[in-house]
Formats: C-alpha cells, sequence, structure tokens
C-alpha cells in the first residue's frame, strides 16, 4: 500500500464494513456483499446518488455511500414501504437518513471521540466526489441483491489515540 | 415567505454574503455581485463544480458554494497562479480550500459556536444536491466578471441564542 494508507486506523474501516452490513440487513432487509477496501489514489465518479455524512472530533472528514440509481430506488423503497421516485424530497431524506444511521453506527466502534453532521445527498449520474489530497480515502466495493453501492471512508484521525 | 424560514437567523445569511464577496475579491481579484437570497423550496440542480462544507456546534448544516466549470476554472487559476484543469487533484484541493476559507469567515461573523468540517468537492454537470426537508435551505445567487455562482445555506440553528 503507498505511504499515505499509514495514516489510516484500520479500526475505522472494519466500523464502517460492519455498520453498513448491520444498517442494510436490519433497516432494509438487504443483505450485502461487502468487497475488498482499497485506497483511492484517483477521483473516479461515484454511482448516481450519494450520501455524504461529515465527522468531526477526533476524526475529520467524510464517509460516502453511493448508490447505483436502481439499488437506491429499491432500497428507498424497502425503506419506506412504498416506491419513492428520485425527484421526490422523501427520496432524499431516506438516503440521508440511511447514511446517517451508516455513520452513526460505525462511529460507535471507533473507539474515539467523534460527532457526525447533518447528511447532504447528491444525486446525478456519475458525479464525482473529488478527492482532497490531504485526507486519505478508502473505497469499500460493496454489492447486493438490488444493485451495486459502494461506501467511501475520506477520514483522517486528528488526534492519535491507542487503540 | 413560507412559515420553515422563520427557522433562519438572518445573520447567518449576512455572515454568508459578506464571507463571499470578501473570500473572491481578496484570495482571487474576482469582483462579485450578489443577488437576492431565496428560500429553496425544491431541488433544483447545482452548476458543475460545488464544494461543501458541514458546520456542527450551535449551527448544523452545510454551506455549498457552487460554479459554473468556466468560473471555477477562472477562480483557480486565479487562486494557483497557473491554468490548472478540472481532472488534477490540484483543482479540487483549490475549490475545497476556498469553500473552507468562506465557511470559515462566514462562521467568525455567526456570533455563535460554531466548527467546521474538511471540505467535499463535487464534480458533475448539473448534479443535484438534493434539499433535506428538515434542514432550510437559502440560495444566494452570484454573478461575476468571471461567470456565475450560487451560494447555497442549508443550516440550522440548534441552540437558542440571542443575537
Amino acid at each position: 500500500m503507498p505511504d499515505e494508507s499509514k495514516g489510516i486506523n484500520p479500526k475505522l474501516i472494519t466500523a464502517f464494513v460492519s455498520s453498513t452490513r448491520n444498517v442494510l440487513s436490519m433497516m432494509v432487509g438487504v443483505e450485502s456483499e461487502i468487497g475488498k477496501p482499497a485506497l483511492k489514489t484517483e477521483s473516479k465518479p461515484c454511482y448516481d446518488v450519494s450520501g455524504i455524512v461529515g465527522f468531526s472530533g477526533e476524526v475529520a472528514g467524510s464517509v460516502v455511500i453511493s448508490f447505483h440509481e436502481e439499488a437506491a430506488l429499491s432500497i428507498v423503497e424497502a425503506f419506506c414501504g412504498e416506491r419513492i421516485e428520485v425527484d421526490n424530497p422523501d427520496f432524499a431524506d431516506a438516503i440521508g437518513e440511511l447514511s446517517n444511521m451508516i455513520a452513526g453506527n460505525a462511529k460507535k466502534d471507533f473507539g474515539l471521540e467523534a460527532s457526525i453532521g447533518i447528511p447532504s445527498v447528491i444525486i446525478g449520474p456519475e458525479h464525482t466526489l473529488a478527492r482532497l489530497s490531504d485526507v486519505p480515502c478508502i473505497a469499500i466495493p460493496c454489492s447486493s441483491e438490488v444493485g451495486n453501492f459502494s461506501v467511501e471512508v475520506n477520514i483522517k484521525q486528528v488526534s492519535k489515540v491507542t487503540v
């Protein structure tokens, strides 16, 4: 792995992997396959619908949960109990709420003081969330019966803590 | 104005208007015309390049500074002293840094305890930053000699403070 990855606490990545799997399984009944996390060195496009949640405290940065449109539609339908189209404000609310749950659930496993912000939701085919050069980014590819999605962890630890 | 706007402290909006004008004038020599702030009630597309900065503390939410691609290219060129293309990581760093300056500068005028997160930068033609239903959004249209941009303030005050 490039040197940059040395700054990433593996516990943060593990927390997001298990949180993603648990929230989707419990809240929408979707079982997901989690691929191998990899350091992202280029700004590659995300999928079509992304929820971003910022972290502050002993960790700084954000997590992005990005879905293929079809996967997002299926997940929101399971979450809300009815089909909701992308341009309906309830759609963004549902993606924001699920992103918030994934971030909040992961935070509990950090073993660090951290608080999470209000989610932002981005809709647009293959928008790019550009990587900032001073924040390492780990991309976790995920697949499920309703389609593919990814979890991107753009986080740096801002204080040294023994874990 | 709809009832929803009652929750927005006008001081926050004024802080972003003057911060945007000052940062662009001082840092990149771009003088901007600030249009009339308006409550955004629908999820309309942003421009092509957006910087998002999250707030936490006595205010929660985010500010989005969104540029037409040509305006972003000109502003980044003035900021960095050379032409930088959109797919170069330095381009996102520059947009992130300017967004961070605008947010940080505005924060000083809030009269509230607030901290700002690490910026996220989104690149994609007419991506939509979906409005969450529980956070009011004020859009401030801006124009300049290098092109149009907008500042969207998606913020709610989370504690009552006399200002």
